[in-house]
């Protein structure tokens, strides 16, 4: 595991090195994602048929997943999980409902309203990774927040498979709300989304995570639809201090780490004794993880463990870093709120261990990665609406403003500006 | 001008054919940017200035715009033009005050903690196009939203030219509370704000309007760095019946008309008597405008006036659009409002002239084009905040949530993240 030590700024320059966050461009990918996209603009359905055979090795019959599907899928799936998914999403809900905005009108000129309008997106697509791990926990964080915006149609794609969509999948998707499931992949399901076919509607916005194929496509058909952020590797970073408990920390570090060999997990401490304990038992609870493998790769590539002189220093290091995940595993950690800069999801003292937010919470498992932090926000309510602005002037109104407006539309070069002012008073 | 007539369905198929959304993708100039990009990325403030060289054939000895020049700008500007400015900002202060958003805490659970805090950005980039026209409106509308919410340094950058920058921008530079300017356009600014050099500074997130090159960039570093919706030409929809004033209908769609020969100006109407006397008026009104020629082509290529059969089919349609700027002139246009599902900007009533929205009311003009008011809103404060959520959770709390979250994340298999929480209890 990595170790980086001494002047703050020397720490600041070492992280700069050491994360590179400079997006690379995969022009082979890029290129190939263009034609998928292509193709299903021009040949619809078919070209979902095409692309399945290809890269799913799947002979598709429907692309659309039968309400008796899902519910047979859903009877499959054990009680207890069922149970477990409707408390995770009581939680969700309860949590997203804060987020909810309204709108607002303001009168505090003679004549004049202004106002904002908080409306929701009508159609919004939820793509929803296939492969060998199925994880319902984020068709819930993806579907509910769009659900409580007040979405009207919630349309979730997955890859195809020989065996079917996953059991826990569909009673996810079931819990959550979803409206329809259609059973396409890849960059090929992006474009579905984005620009429709004789089968799936086009939708208003993408959300959900992918391979390279499914945020590259992403990436290309913004614009013509909104996407959420592109999701890179998870991430968390934890501030601890000697008072600390190693063997929580070791745990929390390795919860990140199992997701992926580009997992980041990062400990900044002003505690050599806290560090050393920390480094030892990240060694020995890896040997008995069922994903010890990937774990390991992950530790041993980006694992990083910080020695900040100070607890200030050690906040301006970690804001730096702008974790998805944050811990801050210090004594009275409430105290240190307004420290916090950039992070995605805040767990404060030693029992909001960081698997809490992926499962129950309720706060919202889509995170910004990779620093994003900086300028992006968790996945929330607000992603599913968008706001009107909303005026109206009386004719006295607009003749007290008509000369400023006349004057700056004219210093614009812009008369008929001025005009369409003017003439209402000719 | 083109009209379209008939069945609902019949224009709405007939508005989608005309309406080609499709992104174009040109590949000559991505390829042309990835390169500007990665030139600035590894020769910095050397790069800026060849290209400074080669594209605004402006030779540059220094990047920064001193303080002392901005003064000087702004000295040179009349007094009523600053005077308007000052009252615009006034107005935009005061809408846009009421969009700030505060953090929550919900405490419903016992010995659970879940909120959310709303941070700014640290660093923000503004680029503001050169070329002949100068819009200082624009600099007030990107600037002092972010100002709002909080940001600590706006950085602007715009191109350089043989004149040096335009007086009134550098006056509403200031005017907005900017606190660096340097004079670096197209591709290469974009990408010095998003990865930084010796002399600019890195920002968080780039907002405002370019050309192609801009734009393009912007979709590049998108990532990087958070970047505003990318903007296309600007659109007006109209909302009218026979009670309304066709003059005022004619000179509205005409101030859009003269921005750019691709804005769209469409009207939406159920009276063929107003259809008719609107359309005889654009083209007398035409007649003495400066912008005559660009306004002609706009109302040519891109002009619409749409006959629906009623105000509810009206509304169908508007919605179908989307458009960037709505008015309504209809008699008592606030009992319309819950019909409108997409609208960027909407006015009310025949005094409310869309002009007043793009330099005095408050609202924001930087509006979302193209149909994409279905996702995207205007800019506000909300763009220049992110959010953070907070977790706290007792042991008692982390012992009652135990089995759901362990159940889940094995579900998962994601062994490490249920050992996580049973370690706590060992």
């Amino acid at each position: 595991m990595k170790w980086l030590t001494g002047e703050t700024s020397e720490i600041l320059t070492a992280l700069n090195d050491n994360i590179q966050r400079t997006q690379e461009n995969n022009q082979e990918v890029e290129e190939q994602v263009r034609q998928i996209i292509q193709q299903v603009i021009q040949n619809g359905d078919q070209a979902l048929r095409e692309y399945s055979k290809k890269f799913d090795q799947v002979e598709l019959k429907d692309l659309f997943i039968t309400k008796e599907t899902i519910e047979l899928g859903f009877q499959r799936v054990e009680k207890d999980v069922i149970a477990a998914l409707e408390a995770a999403k009581e939680n969700i809900v309860s949590y997203h409902q804060k987020q909810k905005q309204y709108d607002f009108m303001d009168t505090e000129k003679s004549g004049v309203l202004r106002g904002q309008l908080v409306l929701p997106l009508a159609r919004v697509g939820v793509y929803v990774p296939g492969g060998t791990a199925a994880y319902p926990s984020s068709v819930l964080m993806n579907v509910l927040p769009a659900k409580i915006a007040g979405v009207k149609e919630i349309i979730m794609i997955t890859p195809p498979s020989a065996n079917g969509i996953s059991d826990v999948i569909l009673a996810a998707a079931k819990i959550a709300g979803v409206d329809k499931i259609f059973q396409i992949g890849g960059a090929q399901g992006i474009a579905a989304l984005a620009y429709g076919t004789e089968t799936v509607p086009k939708v208003d916005k993408i959300v959900g995570p992918g391979n390279i194929y499914v945020a590259t496509a992403k990436k290309q058909v913004f614009g013509a639809v909104g996407i959420d952020m592109i999701a890179g590797p998870s991430e968390i970073g934890i501030l601890a201090d000697v008072a600390a408990n190693p063997t929580y920390i070791a745990a929390d570090l390795l919860s990140q780490a199992e997701h992926d060999t580009l997992a980041r997990a990062i400990l900044v401490t002003n505690s050599v004794k806290l560090a050393e304990e920390v480094e030892k038992e990240i060694y020995q609870q890896l040997q008995t993880l069922p994903r010890k493998e990937i774990a390991e790769k992950a530790i041993e590539n980006h694992g990083l463990i910080i020695l900040a002189s100070t607890v200030e220093a050690m906040f301006t290091i970690m804001n730096e870093i702008a974790p998805e995940h944050l811990e801050v595993q210090l004594a009275d950690p409430i105290s240190y709120l307004h420290e916090i800069k950039n992070a995605g999801s805040i767990f404060l003292g030693e029992y909001a261990s960081e698997p809490v937010g992926d499962y129950f919470s309720g706060t919202n498992h889509v995170l910004p990665t990779s620093g994003t932090a900086k300028f992006y926000s968790p996945l929330g309510v607000y992603d599913f609406v968008k706001y009107s602005q909303v005026t109206y002037y009386t004719k006295e109104a607009l003749a007290q403003a008509k000369d400023a407006i006349t004057l700056l539309a004219r210093k614009e070069g812009l008369e008929a500006h001025a005009r369409a002012v003017e003439c209402r008073f000719d």
